[in-house]
């Protein structure tokens, strides 16, 4: 085995350096260019003060006009574009899960999708009140996605995912009238108190954003999770790889990017057939190799160890390889530069999604009922283009780090179990992870998550607080782009425990763990929510006296602030390294950053400087360890 | 009877004028104060060229950057941001349908809200396919209005009511694929398709925008249209009379303002008892004067001849009389300027609804189970603030106009009834309308609707149309602010039959209209769409061939876009005088003012010149007129 060593930022940048040069020759344009082009950023936009909620306007607040033409002031006009920034988000997590709900709905025996996990459909049919005795296993799943799907539109109650928080956050839920009801309406509500002459409260907008984020990680990204796991199996431990040098020169290189894994298991099945196999080497390749960019990768990585090309920002530089016989996406977070650049380049670009529909993109709409079929189409023309490459364009930077990953909350459990005392202590607890917190072996934990954003240097964010929180015993539950710039970095793998300090290190040998766990995607949130619960409840704490904390250091996306809404209204601190458009109102930007403590006990903190906001989430933990007297 | 006479924009200008002196006195801030703060508006948000969908930004498209950060161009930005705005109107308008069903399942024998036209219950509950026979009245209400509920969330499926439509029109909805799912469903699926990196292209917003509109027209809106007559009564001929001068300086006066007649309607019973009339009288007041702003005025003018004090932009005026002793506001299109500036009177300024929570306001929760006892404490709160006006600053224009209001499909029905032939012909239909139509008698009609916009010179767009349109012998049906505009200028007083075209006047007279037919609010031009559809199938025209198109020359808000979705969707030409914030893709603009008649057979025509927005509503309805070789 080599010698162990991390993969630089200053590396990750040269090769990008270097695809940039290929782009170059082609005339590609890429986002280190447009951000050029547009910046410096409306400073209007930036910080929330613009309304273009009806066509009176466009209004903009500034010390001479404080107030919109229909007399909205600077905190309603802020309070509103926060609320619809997170209804977008909640809105867009909530239908992903609402499209594997979908597919579970057309899951069968002889199908395209199968019931893998049946012991979590059980477990979920108790919670929703299916019955499963004596019946097969399909009429179970479709009733169970069935009360899924009418989690999005039922006329009465309240997500039942909420029923998993502590007995304490319930309350405080009802206390603050945020429990939320059915997740399409919790979206409409935001639209409708956004619209033009009604809601102009800061205090109202805000709670209705803590109320549609908690629809989004209690009801529709739990939903999200929890079906992908049981058709597509709930994550264990497995082996990956990251970073660009998993795309293999030899073979045809297909990519999967965006967030549905019903797309992406389905491309990964049919890469595997020896059919494809062998008519890639008919095509004078030697194999196929799939790899993936953003969360469909964080799926299948997760499920199946195929290996992470990249995250985010990384997406370009798969086609600047010049090896990518095609890109196939599914929903968010998808360049539609994909659509120009893949034109300086042999690529295809295949578009699936009515949902993400770009130009310059080929559309091969999928379709659960016909989902093998679209799949081998999508192989097939991968390969056929294999013969098209201009050999003098391929160049994959060949660099790559090994990774451990699939840390479900099953899986971690699983592994807290192998150091239990079996004679003493109930297996199937957190106990051991609460008492390692108790004892201070852990200092406490931070949960990563997010994209990137050209704001902030791309993963340069993550990895250095990833280090800097190991290094002070603090572990680190991941996921999205931020596992991703992790794995690449070589935080997952088992032997960066030499990074950490004496207490998490020697907890990664005995629990045979790397410092950093991979929790999947960006809607599995949704699982370190559950974990939450699990060890307050375990331990006797409330989730706010955790010493733990989220952290988003490099977000993007209006889904990163639906998470940040609903991790904050769960009870946990949240830390950010961009500001959202909001520091315009004094009342909102209060509100976030102190006055929602009030109501749920936990609010968000904004540092630009990433290795201040490190400092801080330490301290946050420590002072949360002196309140418990641990 | 005195000479009959319209009153001019002129006057209502001086009028507000000398309104705004009494503002002056006491430092009120107003809207054409605002409007001069906030002129010019943003070039990049008024062509729709700005994106703020994610943190990577705000980007803007200008000619040396031509796409954003992402790579998106300005097609894809200016449609999501077109289908995002749609969005917030289709939520909002189908949100006050959702309310109107919660207050329809609350209905009961003996509590605050009762079944008035049962009739219109039965007919329901025949397409919802709720059993009526032996059943209680309240059952079968209840179980409608959870039929209705459904169909906000349902997982499979798409709206009922679309049935309604000929089926060739449903024909065009399946064939482009935006017949409508269920309505929160369409409005998250918006919110998703135009998250950072989903939907780029241009003609797949747009198609959403059109589905999202219809789940509007032909769901939310028309349910709350419905199930608002099954509650309140379908409405019927009624006199009213409309402007400033409908307020009364000896009596107490509460203005309702908003949408959501559950409010309203409690209002009115309370403050006409006479409990509550004594109660006035013992403060020294004459009585008790409700009159409306708005569309929850329009709600309770058209069941109860409650007079209407103005439409959008007249609100501040109520206020500035002096002498309001409570503005009572449900939800939308609720300026938040009434706060600061009821602190310059005695008014007091009450919100009721959670969806509209605004500062400087007295939160009275209003519950549809309470409803009784929050309207009491409500007219109470106005009654006791009568001796707390200031009578210097008291003045009332005296203007005002009446007006014939009511125009249901049904009240529609009925007058036509009354030239049938009934010995040759069947009662209960269009035809005598279609017959008018045919022989030139009439030579169309136009639907007009929408706000007023300080783009445009209030109500002057709304009111010199009409009379234009009348005097070429087009009949209007008008709804919102549009019809409180022609109200006010005296347009649907019958006499307004001198004002038209020898045969709309013949008509006019023979079936005893006025010339501007009062239908409703803003949710209901479903009632207008209800009315094409009974046209259509009556003449054996589609509705995109019988010689009528829609207008809203000075529409505002996000709802008037998803109208003007769904009612081109529906195959009228939209006629408009404002911009919508779209006009800086060539793409998005091409499709929306032509492109989609491929797909729908009608599409927008925006034009600023509101003469000329005149003649070309009547040259197209000549147009259609020689298709159809009348």
């Amino acid at each position: 085995m080599s010698e162990f060593k991390l993969t630089t930022v200053e590396e990750f940048e040269a090769a990008t350096n270097r695809l940039l040069e290929t782009g170059a020759k082609v005339g590609a344009d890429s986002w280190q260019l447009r951000v050029k082009n547009q910046t410096p950023h409306c400073k209007f936009g930036e910080s929330g003060v613009c309304c273009r909620i009806c066509s009176m306007g466009p209004c903009r607040i500034t010390p001479k006009a404080p107030r919109g033409i229909c007399g909205c002031d600077v905190h309603g006009i802020v309070g509103r574009n926060f609320l619809r920034f997170t209804a977008g988000g909640a809105a867009t997590h909530s239908d992903h899960g609402r499209e594997i709900a979908h597919t579970l709905y057309t899951a069968s025996a002889d199908g395209n999708y199968h019931v893998k996990d049946e012991e979590k459909l059980f477990r979920l049919a108790g919670e929703f009140g299916v019955e499963t005795e004596n019946r097969d296993v399909y009429d179970i799943a479709h009733e169970v996605a069935e009360k899924g799907l009418m989690e999005y539109g039922k006329p009465f109650g309240h997500q039942i995912f909420t029923k998993r928080a502590p007995e304490y956050t319930q309350e405080i839920w009802d206390r603050e009238e945020i429990r939320p009801r059915a997740i399409d309406r919790e979206v409409s509500c935001a639209m409708h108190m956004t619209h033009m002459g009604c809601s102009s409260k800061a205090e109202a907008l805000i709670r209705q954003a803590l109320r549609n984020g908690l629809s989004d990680g209690w009801g529709g990204s739990m939903m999200g999770t929890e079906f992908s796991d049981v058709l597509f199996g709930t994550p264990k431990e497995v082996e990956t790889e990251a970073n660009l040098g998993v795309m293999v020169e030899e073979n045809v290189n297909i990519v999967v990017h965006g967030h549905d894994p019903s797309l992406s298991e389905m491309i990964v099945e049919c890469a595997e057939s020896k059919e494809m196999i062998d008519y890639a080497k008919s095509m004078g390749a030697q194999g196929i190799t799939i790899s993936g960019v953003c969360c469909t990768s964080n799926e299948v990585a997760m499920r199946r160890g195929i290996p992470m090309a990249g995250n985010f920002l990384q997406q370009e530089n798969v086609v600047l390889t010049g090896a990518c016989e095609a890109i196939v996406v599914d929903v968010q977070c998808i360049f539609p530069a994909l659509g120009p650049l893949s034109k300086c380049f042999h690529t295809k670009f295949i578009t699936t999604s009515p949902i993400a529909q770009m130009p310059d993109s080929e559309f091969i709409r999928f379709n659960a009922k016909t989902a093998g079929e679209n799949a081998k189409l999508i192989v097939k023309t991968a390969i056929e283009n294999f013969k098209n490459r201009n050999k003098d364009l391929v160049y994959i930077p060949q660099m790559k780090q090994k990774a451990v990953v699939g840390f479900s909350v099953e899986q971690i459990e699983k592994k807290l179990d192998t150091v239990t005392n079996t004679h003493v202590d109930k297996t199937g607890t957190m106990m051991p992870l609460v008492d390692c917190v108790k004892s201070g072996v852990l200092r406490g934990a931070v949960a990563m998550v997010g994209c990137n954003n050209p704001k902030i240097r791309p993963d340069a964010a993550h990895i250095e607080l990833m280090k800097k929180l190991i290094a002070n015993d603090i572990i680190l539950v991941v996921s999205g782009c931020s596992a991703q710039a992790a794995a690449k970095a070589g935080l997952m793998d088992k032997r960066a425990k030499d990074l950490c300090g004496a207490g998490l290190k020697r907890v990664c040998e005995l629990v045979d763990i790397p410092p950093v766990l991979h929790m999947g995607s960006c809607v599995d949130i949704s699982r370190m929510m559950v974990l939450a619960a699990r060890i307050a409840k375990d331990s006797g704490w409330n989730i706010s006296q955790i010493p733990l904390v989220g952290c988003a250091p490099e977000w993007m996306s209006e889904k990163a602030v639906s998470i940040g809404n609903y991790v904050v209204a769960t009870g946990i601190d949240t830390y950010l390294g961009v500001e959202p458009y909001a520091y315009g109102s004094s009342e909102v930007d209060g509100l976030l950053k102190g006055g929602i403590r009030d109501w749920v006990e936990a609010a968000y903190t904004v540092e630009k400087d990433i290795d201040k906001l490190g400092d801080m989430m330490i301290a946050r933990i420590e002072e949360k360890r002196a309140a418990l007297g641990i």
